[in-house]
């Protein structure tokens, strides 16, 4: 619930003591400063964010918006959101650093995930903590074991969900699978396993943590969302079917 | 996300380079310019169209608002309809021409679906991907398998169903019985079983897509969206039905 | 959708040619002009009165204020409503009129039930087709047959329903009990069953019709919305107990 | 839905006849007499306080404010609120006395239920008639008996929930307990229940009440709506995992 404006750029190494609110005050609603709020009000009503749970970052050519750690997410204004300079991927990573900090609020411990995907070419990365998302976990591990998959095929939404960088959506009959990594008591070290899991999965533009939520990315902030939309759309549609005793992968027998 | 108003007449064969945007502007709320986005941002509150799934037309003598293909449906304007000029059910199909698309988007792949409802006299036609409608298809296809029809019987609900053009409404105790044609993995393929569908069953309202969702259609705007609303309301209490172990339809035995 | 403001008062067999739009038209948000609309925009949310189902009336003095029948419920404005005279319950039927008829709309097929409340005191009569009023029903006809009722006991929203006129609320350990009474295939005709089991459980402020939803009322428009909130409550709470294997009423045995 | 600004001080047993309303009038979003409108408008959209039931306080220096009793929560406003001196903790009960009094609204029965809260250094307590609040203390009702614990473990949502006072947040794979007390008939009558519960469980800050609901409280409003939030999410999550039949804490066995 702050409301304080101040900035604190004392992160800034070149002691460039420049104020940088400028960097989250634009009129254009689809800018990051703008739209980053407008997303958390919605995922707030979808239950995905609650209890300050979540998170949500979008990169601008160098810059990485970020919201902000430990927030009530429906009430989040643009002049919350940290700025990280993120000069391009082939940069080293101490080239990053944040060039806006509000000096009332800790930066998001998500921020290396968020990064992890802007590496891979994301324009934006959104992270729940949808139940569904948790229940097919459980699910999954109950069936199969740690280190699965969530599969499921043959059902339209699945044609939301991209095949790959370039390789356009997938279709009715493919089978989605989403990657599961292990949940860690600390969610900055979440990053190697699902770095791992997106190295080995490098068409996957979503990776589930059980127990815990999802991680999902896309090139824009509308393809992440909607994406993160169909993917919540397909878990609950598994647990409901599960419920009933329908299986979610015809294409396995 | 798009909020570029330019448009593209170039599919006009007469060579008409006259601007269109007049088409979608009116201070009416009742317009279908204006009724597309409100019905769209309902529809995506109820989780029907969430993840650009689903789509939504509305006939308006001889033109025909659609909205686009793979946007954000909460988020859609006026500027960004699509509207073809369709002169009436008589004519050839030839005659039947964008007169306004928008630039940036794709025409929605539901068209042909939409245009199979308005040469039966519908005036508009919803297409949802609601999970309570799957689920339906689901458990209708476990129990009699393929090409079956949902159906319910003695639920006041059912009252808010056409009985078929010009003959009221159905009767609580009568069974409605909604056609299910199996999904195709491009959605303009359908076309072909819906229109058999409605063929073979004049009297329907919506035709139910196995594992994709439904379409549903009626006399006006507001026939079409509170028939949509009054099926997807039975297929949430079938589904919550079927998991207390209470028949659908009494009638049947 | 109507959105014409013409008003018919040719039911009016004094021959008042007066024009009755000043009756709908306060500043007052507590006016009935103002609180059905309001109101039917939050049941519309709630899923009560989707398709057009469901319905409201409140009573101020000697006016009867309703919402029209087949329309839209959360589009509903104060220039739709129908208002009837109602002197008071000691004059006869004969005496009732409407005196505001919407030209464009038909009278709601549930004023007989409101005025069966009316009646007996009530200040605001609310209709819903609330999927879970009809599970009880259905939960209830397969374990007790016909004619029952809907007990529960020992949940703390009991104490928001009132054990009757003037008797104060029902205590925590108290049983709960709301009349079940059999559909009819027409609303009007359910008058009779309504007025039998109003008659029969002098203190209900509740009846559930089996298989379509329930009538409450209450002595004003905040009583009667407020008892409908815990009663659905009460229904939802129920429903998922039976799935959970719970017994709804502890005091039975 | 009371709209007259009316206070009654003549509690106030210093014979101060001062108009009290400036208390609940400010322009800041964060002062209490706009917070708590605006909680419970949230509150009521999430299920939690329909019908009447559950109520808000938050402390602000001396003063705490109470929203009142037996009211639609979605339509309170800050006119609406009393405002109990309340000078510290060391001071006798006897110390404790309105200021602000609405003259047509009761005050709320869970008074004393906050104050034990305050008492404790609680900023801010909630009390709520959640659904999945109640299922969870019936579900562990029928397996543990009576005076248990809701327990869970390994699920993310539990780090939104402290450890203690100044003892940070819980782990991941820590066990969250939440103490569980028996309902009485009269809300009052809880306070003795619940303070030994506060006093059995001082790291606890929240307490389940049997059949009935949460009181959850925080340092700060924030606080404690967003361990409400999170708590909620663990509540449905465990009803949803009982459904599926899974564990709600491996760290048991």
């Amino acid at each position: 619930m702050a409301t304080t404006q101040n900035t604190d750029v004392s992160a800034d190494t070149n002691g460039n003591s420049e104020n940088y609110d400028h960097l989250v005050q634009s009129a254009d609603p689809e800018h990051p400063a703008n739209l980053i709020p407008e997303m958390c009000r919605k995922f707030y009503n979808w239950g995905w964010v609650t209890g300050t749970g979540g998170g949500t970052s979008i990169r601008r050519g160098e810059h990485i918006f970020i919201a902000p750690s430990g927030v009530q997410k429906e009430l989040i204004q643009s002049h919350n959101l940290f700025v990280l300079q993120y000069p391009t991927p082939k940069y080293p990573p101490s080239a990053r650093k944040y060039i806006r900090k509000p000096l009332d609020l800790k930066p998001s411990a998500c921020t290396p995930l968020f990064l992890a995907a802007f590496d891979r070419g994301a324009g934006c990365c959104i992270h729940t903590h949808s139940q569904w998302a948790v229940l097919v976990t459980l699910l999954v591990e109950r069936e199969l074991g740690k280190e699965g998959y969530f599969e499921i095929s043959n059902i339209e939404q699945i044609k939301g969900i991209p095949r790959g960088k370039g390789k356009g959506y997938l279709d009715y009959h493919d089978t989605l699978k989403i990657p599961i990594i292990e949940n860690t008591p600390y969610e900055e070290d979440l990053t190697e396993g699902l770095e791992k899991a997106m190295d080995a999965n490098p068409d996957a533009y979503a990776v589930l943590v059980r127990r815990h939520g999802i991680y999902v990315w896309g090139e824009t902030p509308a393809k992440a969302k909607t994406q993160c939309e169909s993917l919540d759309y397909l878990f609950q549609l598994a647990v409901e079917m599960h419920k009933l005793g329908l299986p979610w992968d015809i294409n396995r027998k």
